[in-house]
C-alpha cells in the first residue's frame, strides 16, 4: 500500500537534527545583524568591504548550485561550465529564470521540483525541509523551500527591516498576513517572535479572523503597529470608523509597515490617524530584498544578503540609474536548500540616485512599480494596473483606494475600464468626478482609460480583498 | 496621542533577547527528551525518581507563582501562606481554578489578565511574551501566554507525542489545525518543524485552505500522516471519496493523530483505508497532557512535565481508579510565564487500571470523555453530548459521525433531540433506523433521547465544522 514518496528522505526513519541544532545562532547574528548591530556593522562600510562579503557568500551558494539538477540543466543548456563563473563579475554569463521555470521543475518532478538540492546531501546529513507556498496571486501556488538556516535568515532580515523602521519590544504588532500553506503569516510571526520581542497579534486575513474582530483586537490590545498588505490595512481603517472608532484617538496607531505599491502613503497615514507608514519589498522565494529606513528616502537593498541586478524588461540588459527595470535577485545567504541565482522576480522598480543620509553602503530602490508580466500594453503604452490606484487616491479624496481594471478588445482596439470605489456622491457630482478621473489617468499615463464609479465595497467580489493576500487588480478579457 | 499600553513592557524600547538566547536547548533536551531518548530516559524509572524530578520542578514553579498577583489573590483569600506548601504532598491545600477565573482576571486587567507574572521580572530581564488564544469553543477566546522556554517545551512535548506514535522525518504530515490568533496550527507547526523534521503541510482549517484543495495537497504530496481534530479529518475522507480518490490506495495514509473523543477509532481508520489512528489529549494553556503510545492501551500522562490530579466533578475530592473525574493540571515546566497550578480543565476522564506494556513510570488515562461544564443533567442522568456521536457511529454504519444535540424544556421536563447525519435511505428504513438509534441511546445512557435523521452536511451550519476547530455539539435551549 505504501509507495515511496517522491520527496527526498533519509533511508532510516527517525528524528532529524532539531531546527536548533541546524543553526549557529551566534554566527548568524554576526553575519546578518539586526537593530543597532546592523547600523554599527554597515554604517560607513566601503564598497570594497561589502563586495568582499558578497563574494565569500556567492562562492558558497555557487558551489551548492552546481550540484542542483535544476541549475545543471539551466546552465548546461547554455554550455556554461563551473570555471566560467569565478566571481560576481561573471554573474551576467548565467541566464535569469523566473517562477515559470520553477513551476516547470515542479511539473517535471512533483511535488517540489528539482531545485531544492536535498539530493546533494549525504543520508542523515540532510536538513529538514520547510515548505510553504506563495498565495497564488499569479496562478497556481508555488512551493517555497528553505532549510532551518535559510528560514531563520529570512526571519532575521525581516526583523532587521522592522527594527530599522522603528519597531521594538514595547510594540503590540497586529499582523494581517495570512497563514495556512501561505508563507506570509508564518514568516512575519517568526521574525517578530524570534528577533524583535514585540507582542504579536497573529490575526491573519479577514477569513482567519473576521474583520470586525480584528478591529476589536486592535482596540483591546492597544496595538501600536500594523503589518501586512496595504489594501486590507486600509480596509480595516474604514471598518474601524464604521464601528465608531477614531484611528489616532481610540486606536492610537504609531506605525504601519506594509507594501505600498498602489496606495498613497499620505492616504494610509491619514486613514490611521497620522501613523508613520513604511514600505518594504520582498519575494516569497528570496525573502526580504529592500526596505525603507527611518529617512523614508527610497528602499535600501539588503545587499549583504541579496545581490540585486536591475535588468531591462525586454532586452535583459543592465539598465542605468533611474530607469524602470525587472528586479533580478541572487540570494547570497541561501546555501542550504534551494539556492537562488539570478531569479527574475518580474517586479519592476528603479534605482534612486544620489547618496543616502544614514551612510549605509547599500543602493536604494524606488519601491514596487508594477509587474512586468502583468503589464498591459494599451495602444503602445505600458500600463501597470497596480499603479492606477495610487494615481487616483492621491488626486481624489473621495476615492477609497479600492479599484479593479478590466481590459477588453473590440474591433481590434484594446480598452481598459477602471471600476473605482468612491464615497457616496450625487449623480451630477459623479459625472464630474468620473470625467476628472479619466482626464487625470490620460494626463499621467498618456493613454485614454475609461472610469466607472462604484459604491464602497462593490469591487470586493472581483478583487477578493477579504480572502486574498494580494487583491486582484487586473481582469484581462482581451483574449477571452 | 500614545497612551501607555497596559501590557507590561520594558522601560527602554529596543530589541528583546532573541527567542534563541532565552533557551538552553541542550538543557531542555535532557529535561524533556523526545523519541528514543524519551524511552531510554523513562523506561523502567522508579516512582521515587520520577517524584524527585517532579518536586524539583514544582519548587521552581511555586516560587514563581507566589509572586504572581493572580495566585496571590487566589491563595491569600483562603489564608494560605508560602510555608504551607512544601511539596506536591501539600498541593491539595491549594484551590483549583478554571478558565472562568482566567477570564475574570482578563476582565480585571485587560487585555492579558494578571496571571502572566511578567511584572515579577526586572526591566530588560523580561522574556518576550508569546500570545495566542483558544478557539473560543466555550465562549470568548482566552489568551494563552508563554515565554520562549514554555513555548518550546510545549512544542517538544507534542513532538514527543508524535514520535511515540511513530511519526518520523520521512513522513509528509498534513495539519488541519487552524492558525490566526488560535494556537493549534502554530503549535503543531513548531513541534513538527523544530523537532521531528517531517515535511509539514500547514493547510489549516477548511477556510484557510479549501477542503477540495486539501484533498489535492494530500494527493500531490503523498501525505502519510494527518493531524488535527477528528471531525474535520473524517470530513476530508468523505470528500476525498466524492472527488474519486480511494483512501488507502490513491491516498496511502499511514497514520492519523487526532483527538478522538466522540469518534470511533474503527470508523476513522476505515475511512482512511486502514491508517493507524492515535489519540492524544492536551489543553491550550497547559500544552500536551497525555498520549497514546504504540501499544494503544490508554493515554500515558506526561508526568515528567504535568502533575495530574483526577478530582470528582461535584465534590472536588480525589477519586479512585476507573472513576470519571475532572482533569486538574499543574504544569511543572512552566516557570517563565503564567505558572499553572491546579488548573481545572473541566475535561472528564478516568485512570486506566493495571500496568503498562512498555514499562513507563506514567499513569494512563482513558481519553476525553466529555466536559463537566457542558454536561447535561437530563432527568437526573449525566449526559456528555460529545459522547453521543461515538455511540451512534460505533453501532450504525449509515451514521456519518456528524451530529448536533439540542436540549429544550417544555412543561418542566427537559428533552434532548439529536440531529444525526445518515447516508441516504428510503423513508421506511429511516423510521426503523431512527427508532433503533433511540433505543441504543436509551440503553447506553439510561435516559430517553429523541433522534432526527438528516442528510449528510445538514448539521454543518449548526456545528460550524468548516470554520471551527472544534464543532459545536450542544445547542442548549432549555433556558432560552
Amino acid at each position: 500500500m505504501m509507495e515511496q514518496s517522491s520527496i527526498i528522505v533519509d533511508a532510516t526513519p527517525g528524528l532529524s537534527k532539531s531546527y536548533f541544532d541546524c543553526l549557529d545562532i551566534a554566527d548568524l547574528q554576526t553575519a546578518y545583524p539586526i537593530g543597532e548591530a546592523f547600523m554599527t556593522t554597515y554604517r560607513g562600510m566601503s564598497q570594497d568591504e561589502l563586495r568582499a562579503r558578497q563574494e565569500r557568500q556567492f562562492a558558497s551558494v555557487m558551489s551548492f548550485a552546481w550540484r542542483v539538477p535544476f541549475y545543471q540543466r539551466l546552465w548546461a543548456d547554455r554550455g556554461i561550465e563551473p570555471g566560467d563563473i569565478c566571481s560576481l563579475d561573471d554573474l551576467g554569463k548565467l541566464p535569469t529564470y523566473s517562477k515559470d521555470d520553477l513551476m516547470q521543475s515542479v511539473e517535471r518532478s512533483p511535488p517540489i521540483g528539482d531545485f531544492h538540492g536535498l539530493d546533494t546531501y549525504a543520508d542523515n546529513e540532510r536538513p529538514p525541509l520547510i515548505l510553504q507556498t506563495t498565495s497564488g496571486t499569479t496562478g497556481r501556488p508555488q512551493p517555497l523551500l528553505c532549510g532551518p538556516k535559510s528560514r531563520e535568515v529570512q526571519a532575521m532580515l525581516l526583523a532587521r527591516v522592522y527594527a530599522l523602521q522603528g519597531m521594538h519590544n514595547r510594540d503590540v504588532v497586529h499582523s494581517v498576513y495570512g497563514h495556512g500553506m501561505v508563507n506570509g503569516g508564518h514568516y512575519v510571526r517568526e521574525a517578530i517572535t524570534h528577533w524583535i520581542g514585540a507582542l504579536l497579534l497573529s490575526a491573519g486575513t479577514g477569513i482567519e479572523t473576521r474583520s470586525v474582530q480584528q478591529v476589536q483586537l486592535l482596540h483591546d490590545f492597544r496595538a501600536t503597529v500594523i503589518v501586512g498588505f496595504a489594501d486590507y490595512i486600509a480596509k480595516l481603517a474604514r471598518l474601524a470608523r464604521e464601528l465608531g472608532f477614531e484611528p489616532g484617538v481610540d486606536l492610537p496607531m504609531r506605525m504601519i509597515s506594509c507594501h505600498l505599491g498602489a496606495q498613497s502613503r499620505e492616504a494610509m497615514s491619514s486613514a490611521w490617524g497620522g501613523a508613520k507608514v513604511y514600505d518594504w519589498y520582498g519575494v516569497g522565494d528570496t525573502g526580504t530584498i529592500a526596505t525603507e529606513g527611518p529617512d523614508q528616502d527610497g528602499l535600501y537593498l539588503m545587499e549583504d544578503a541579496q545581490f540585486i541586478e536591475l535588468l531591462d524588461v525586454t532586452s535583459g540588459a543592465v539598465v542605468g540609474e533611474a530607469q524602470s527595470a525587472d528586479i533580478v535577485c541572487t540570494s547570497l545567504y541561501k546555501d542550504d536548500v534551494f539556492p537562488i541565482i539570478r531569479f527574475n522576480t518580474h517586479d519592476v522598480t528603479r534605482i534612486c540616485s544620489g547618496t543616502n543620509s544614514i551612510d549605509l553602503p547599500f543602493r536604494r530602490m524606488a519601491g514596487f512599480l508594477g509587474r512586468s508580466d502583468n503589464m498591459v500594453k494599451l495602444r503602445g503604452v505600458n500600463v501597470f494596473p497596480q499603479g492606477i490606484g495610487a494615481i487616483l487616491s492621491a488626486a481624489f479624496e473621495s476615492a477609497t483606494g479600492e479599484f479593479v481594471c478590466r481590459t477588453s478588445s473590440a474591433d481590434g482596439r484594446d480598452e481598459m475600464l477602471v471600476l473605482v470605489e468612491v464615497n457616496e456622491q450625487g449623480a451630477a457630482q459623479k459625472t464630474v468626478l468620473q470625467l476628472a478621473m479619466q482626464d487625470a489617468l490620460k494626463a499621467r499615463l498618456g493613454v485614454a482609460i475609461n472610469v466607472q464609479l462604484v459604491a464602497p465595497g462593490a469591487t470586493a467580489p472581483l478583487t477578493g480583498i477579504e480572502a486574498r493576500q494580494k487583491p486582484i487588480r487586473l481582469i484581462d478579457e482581451r483574449h477571452a
